[in-house]
C-alpha cells in the first residue's frame, strides 16, 4: 500500500466517520445548498380548462361529498409531484359542487381563498358569516378560519381553490380541525364584512381594529373588480410588464390579503406586449377571460378562458394578449413571503 | 423692620432674581401648567348655515378672489379669537367661488382638506391633477400639496375648508408659497387618483407606492359614500356613541386620510340616541343633512342641513337624532394626534 | 352720503355682521394663519447654572416640600411667559431636593424626564421601580406612569427636569392626579428595568413587549453613554452639524425614548465647527460639560458647564466647542411630534 | 364483467386520465397535504462536540481552503438528509480554520451568522468591516452581504455556522457569488457597527437609518452577553420555560437580528427545570457552557459544553440543569417566519 493510498484510505475513514455521527462535509455540497441561482423544481406548465371540465363534471356524479370531504383535482406541476404543489410554495386546485351539496366545516394552518369560475347559488360560510359566490369572486378563509360550502342553485359551480400548504408544509406549521357539525350556524348577517367594506376606502369605526395580517373582507366582488377597470379606463399608465395591474388588499393595513399570498388582477388590453421579467417569488395565473401566451423562460403557454398557468421563480415571463378582447388575468403570489424574508428580487430581462 | 418681614423681603427678592433670570417657581404654577383635567379654551358652538349662507353671497359680488386670494368665513370659536381656531387644534371655513373664478396656486405646510356643500361645476387642481366638486364629496389637500380652485359652472359654490393650521402654528412649523402662475398645468389626467382607487380593496400594483402618511386619493366622492351606507343597510352594529360610523381611508396605510385630521361619516337613524362619551380629541361636525341635537357637557346644540358644530375636547357628547330623516353627519377629529403621542384617552360618562 | 360712503357701511355692516356670528374673514387674517415661515413666539436664550444655583439653593432653605410638591425654577423663554414654555411644545426646569427628602407621588398625562445634574443619593420611583439617581443619568418617567423622588444622600442634588406639557396644553389633553400615599412601595428590584436592557442589544425575550410607544427603561446610565463614546473613539463620521451625535433609544421600537421628546447627547471634539442647519423641530440643550457657542440665527450664545439653551424652530443653528476640552451636550427635541405629523423638515443655512 | 366492474374500471380511467393532465384527486391527498399536526421529517438529535472536534481537526490538515471553500462539517439532522438540514428551514454546521489561511469573499442570499467556539485571532470582513471574533460572540452575515475570513492566530479557530438555506432553497430564492478577489479591501474601520451600537440604547442618529429588516451590528460579544447576565442577576422573573432568556435585537427596529433567524441566550441556574412547551418554530441549540438536559417528545438528550441540540417544531421541549455550574445555551429559532406569516403557535404541554 501507498503512502497515497493510505492517505486516501484515512481520508475516506474520516468521510464514514462523520457520516456516522451525521454530518456531512460542506465542501461536497456547496453547490448544492448555497446554489448560484434558483433551481426550482416547479416547471411552467398551463391547464386547460377545456381538458379538466368534463372530469370535475364525472366526479361530480362518481362521488359524493360525504366520501369526499372536498372534491377537487388538484393541479399538480410536472416537476413538483411528491410532496404535490402547483409550483414554489403555492396550490391550485379547481374544486366541483352540485346543486343540494354542502362541504363540511373545517379550518386549517393553511390560508386559502377560492375564486370563482362558473355557476352561481353557492355559497361559503367564513366563521359564522355566509358568503355568495359569483363567477369572478375572490373569497377568503385566512388561517384558522372555520369554513364550509353549501349550494342552493341549480347547476354545478366549479372555483379555484388556492392555498399555501406547501409552503406551511415545509414549514411543519400545519394542523386540521373539523368543526364538529357539517355546518355552521350562522351568526353574523349573510356577507356582512363584503358589505362594510364594499367602499374600501370607508370602512368601519366602531370597535377594535380586525387582529392579524390577514385581510376581513370575506368577498371581494367581481362586479366592484369590473368598477375598478372601468373608472380607470385607459388613463393609467400601469406596468410595462403585467399591464393595469390591481392589487386586493387588506382595508386595515393595506397590504396584501393574506400573509402568504398576494392576489392581483391586471387587463391587457388586446395586442398588449408585456416587458419580460424575472422574480425570487413564485406566481399561478387564472385567466378570467381572454386569449393570449406567456413565454416562460424558453417555454411559451397559449391561454383562454379560465386556463391555469404555473410559473416558477426566477424564470423570465412575458405576457402577451394575442385576441382581440381585454384579457383579464387573476393571479397570485409568493411575493408578501419573500419580502417579509428580505428574499425577493425582480430585475426585466 | 421684624425678622418675619426681613424673611419675606428676602424671599420676595428672591422671587424677583429668579424672575430677572428668567425663570419661575413651578410650585407657584403647577396646577396651570399639570391641570388636573383638560381646560379647554374652546366651547361648544354651532353655527348655522342659514345665517351665513347670505353673508358669503354678500361677499361672492363684493369681493374679487383677486383681492381674497381665497373668499372664506372662518368659524371663530367663541372661546379660540387669538389665534382664531374653530377648536383645540382644528379650523373650519366656509368658502364660496363664483362662476367662472379662480383661486390662485398656492401650498404650505397645513394639511387640508374641502367638504363640498353645494353646487357644480368647480374643480380644484392638486399636484397637476384636476378634482371635481360635487356636493358631498371630500377633496384632500395633504401638507405641501399645490393646490387652486376653478369654477366653470354656473352657480355659486360653497364648501367647507378644513384646517390644522392651529396645531401647525402652536409647533411654528408654517410654510406658505405662491405657485408662480395663477392655475397649474393639468399633468395627469383629471381625477385620475379618485379612479384609481374607486374600490380602494383594489389598488395599484405597479410602481413605488405613494410616500408619505397621507392618502393618495384626491377625492373621496359622494355617490361612494351612499353606496356604503346602502351595502350596509341595517345589519352593521355600529358604534353605540356615534351609530355606523365609517372612517375615511388612506388606502396605502389603512390609517387616517392625512396624519393630523381623521375624516369620519355617520348615518343615524330618526330616534337615535348615542351613548355620551368623551374623548381628548377635539373634532368638528358637518351636518350633510338631518336634523337632531349634540348635547356637549350642558350645552344642548340643535342642528340642521349644512350645519357646523365645534366639540372641545374631554367634553361629554351624545348625538341624536330628533327628525324623521337618516341623519349624515360629517366630521374630523385631531384624533391621530393625540394616538400618535399616547395622550389619547376615551370614555363613556 | 354718496353712493361710495354707502357701499362702504354696507360693507362694514356685513364685516360687523359676521363677526356677531363668530366668523371672521379669512382674507383678513391669511398671512397669520398661514404664515410664509415659521414666526416662533420663542428666542434662542442661554440659562447659566452659575447664575441659578445659588437660587436653588436658598429655595431648597427656604421652602419645604410639602410646601412645594416639586421645587423646581421653570426656564421661561423670554419670549413665551404666559403660557410659560421653554420653546415650542417643551419646558425645561431645574429640581433641587435637599437630603431626607420625599417629593410626593403623581403622574399626569405629559412625558417626562430628567437628567441629573449633581449630587447624588436621590432615587426617582416609577411604577413601582426605584431608580437610582447620578449625574448624566437619564430617567424616563412616561405620561401616566406614577413617579416619586427620595433623597437618601447627604448633599443637595440638582437635575434637569423635562416635559412636553406646553404640546400637551395646547392640544387641551392633561390630567393630573395624585398617588394617595406620599411614595410608592417599591414592587419591582430595585433598577431593574435599567439592568435587564443594560445591553440594549440583548433584552427579555419571556411575556410580552411592553406595550406603548415609550421605552421601558427606566435609566439609561451616564457610564453607558460614555461607554459608547470610549468605544466609538474617532472612528465614527458623525453629523456634520452635531459631531459623534447618539440618541436614546427605545428598545423595543428602535425608536425616541419618548413619543414627543427625541434624547440625545453629542461629543464635540475641541475645535469643532459644526455646518449650520435649521429645522421645524425645536429643543434644548444642556451642557454636561465643555465650552462653547451656540449661533442661533443672529444671536451668538456662549455656554459652560450645566448651562441650558433654548433653541426655537426654524432658525439656523451652529455649534462651536470653543474649549480645549471635550464638549457633552445632551439635548432633546420635539422632532418625533413633527415627523409623525409630517411636517419636519430641515436644511443646511 | 358485472356493472360494478364496469364502474370501476370508468373510474380508473378517469383516475388515470386527470393524471395524465397533471391533476390529482384531493381527497385521496388530504391528510398528507392538509395533515392534523405538523409531521416533521426532522428528529431530536444531539452532536457531542467531543465526537466532532477530532474530525475538524483532522480536515484542517487534510484539506486547504483553497479546495474547501469554506471547511465546515454540516449537522445533518437524522430525518433530513436530502436535502440536507439541521431542523425544518435551518442549518448549523461547525467550521475551522487555521493560522495564516483565508476564506475566499461571497455573498448569497441566505441570511447567516457565526458563533464562536473556540479559538482567537480570527476575524471575518462584512462588507469591507473586518470584525474580530472570540468565543461567545456572535456575528451577522445578512442575506447579499460580502464576506470572507483570515486568521492571523496561532491556534485553530472553530466556530458554529448557521444559515437559513433549507428555507431559502425551499423557496427558490437562491443566489451565489464570489467577490472577484480572495479577500475583500477594508473600508470601514475595524469593528465600527460593534462599537457604534456597544450601548444598544444609544444609538448613532446621523445619516438615514440602516435600511432593511436585518440588523446593521457585525457582532454581538460575549463580554457584553455576560454583562447582560450580570447586571439582572437574580432578579428578573424569566420564562418559566427557558429561564432569563435574553434575544439579541436589531437596533434600528427592535426587533430579530435577521428576518428568517431569531437568535437568543439563556443562563439556566443550577437545578432549573423548565415548563414544557411547543411551538410551530424549529430552533437549534449551541452550550455556550454547563451540563443538563432537553426532553423533546420522547426523547432526552444530555449535552454538556459545546454540544448542539436540533429541536424539530411542535415536539414538546423541556430543559434542564443537572450540572452545578450555571448553563449558558444560545439558540437560533425560525420564530420570525412563522410570526410573519401568522403561522405561529405555541402552548405549554
Amino acid at each position: 500500500m501507498t503512502s497515497s493510498d493510505t492517505a486516501h484510505t484515512v481520508a475516506t475513514d474520516h468521510y464514514a466517520a462523520v457520516t456516522e455521527l451525521h454530518t456531512a462535509p460542506l465542501w461536497r455540497f456547496l453547490g448544492d445548498v448555497l446554489p448560484t441561482e434558483p433551481r426550482p423544481a416547479a416547471v411552467a406548465h398551463r391547464w386547460r380548462y377545456a381538458d379538466l371540465r368534463p372530469h370535475l363534471l364525472h366526479f361530480l356524479g362518481a362521488l359524493g361529498l360525504d366520501e369526499a370531504e372536498r372534491r377537487v383535482l388538484m393541479l399538480i406541476n410536472p416537476g413538483m409531484t411528491d410532496p404535490p404543489a402547483t409550483t414554489t410554495s403555492l396550490y391550485a386546485g379547481l374544486q366541483i359542487i352540485g346543486p343540494r351539496e354542502t362541504a363540511q366545516a373545517h379550518r386549517h394552518a393553511s390560508h386559502a381563498f377560492r375564486f370563482v369560475i362558473e355557476g352561481s347559488g353557492a355559497a361559503t360560510t367564513v366563521n359564522g358569516e355566509r358568503v355568495p359566490m359569483s363567477p369572478g369572486d375572490l373569497l377568503l378563509t385566512p388561517g384558522g378560519h372555520w369554513h364550509d360550502h353549501e349550494h342552493t342553485g341549480d347547476e354545478p359551480m366549479i372555483w379555484l381553490d388556492a392555498l399555501d400548504y406547501p409552503l406551511v408544509n415545509a414549514l411543519d406549521a400545519s394542523y386540521f380541525e373539523l368543526f364538529g357539525q357539517r355546518s355552521q350556524p350562522h351568526t353574523v348577517p349573510d356577507d356582512l364584512s363584503s358589505r362594510q367594506y364594499v367602499h374600501g376606502l370607508l370602512t368601519p369605526a366602531w370597535g377594535p381594529p380586525p387582529p392579524g395580517p390577514s385581510s376581513p373582507v370575506g368577498r371581494y366582488p367581481w362586479a366592484e373588480t369590473r368598477r375598478a377597470f372601468d373608472a380607470i379606463a385607459d388613463d393609467a399608465a400601469g406596468s410595462a410588464a403585467e399591464g393595469v395591474l390591481l392589487e386586493y388588499r387588506n382595508p386595515v393595513t393595506g397590504g396584501p390579503v393574506l400573509p402568504t399570498m398576494s392576489c392581483r388582477v391586471t387587463r391587457l388590453r388586446p395586442g398588449f406586449t408585456g416587458v419580460p421579467v424575472r422574480r425570487t417569488s413564485s406566481s399561478v395565473l387564472y385567466v378570467v377571460s381572454g386569449d393570449g401566451t406567456a413565454e416562460i423562460g424558453s417555454t411559451v403557454l397559449d391561454w383562454t378562458d379560465h386556463d391555469v398557468v404555473a410559473i416558477p421563480p426566477w424564470q423570465p415571463v412575458r405576457l402577451r394578449n394575442t385576441g382581440d378582447r381585454d384579457a383579464y388575468l387573476f393571479g397570485y403570489t409568493n411575493e408578501p413571503v419573500l419580502r417579509a424574508l428580505d428574499l425577493y428580487r425582480e430585475e426585466e430581462c
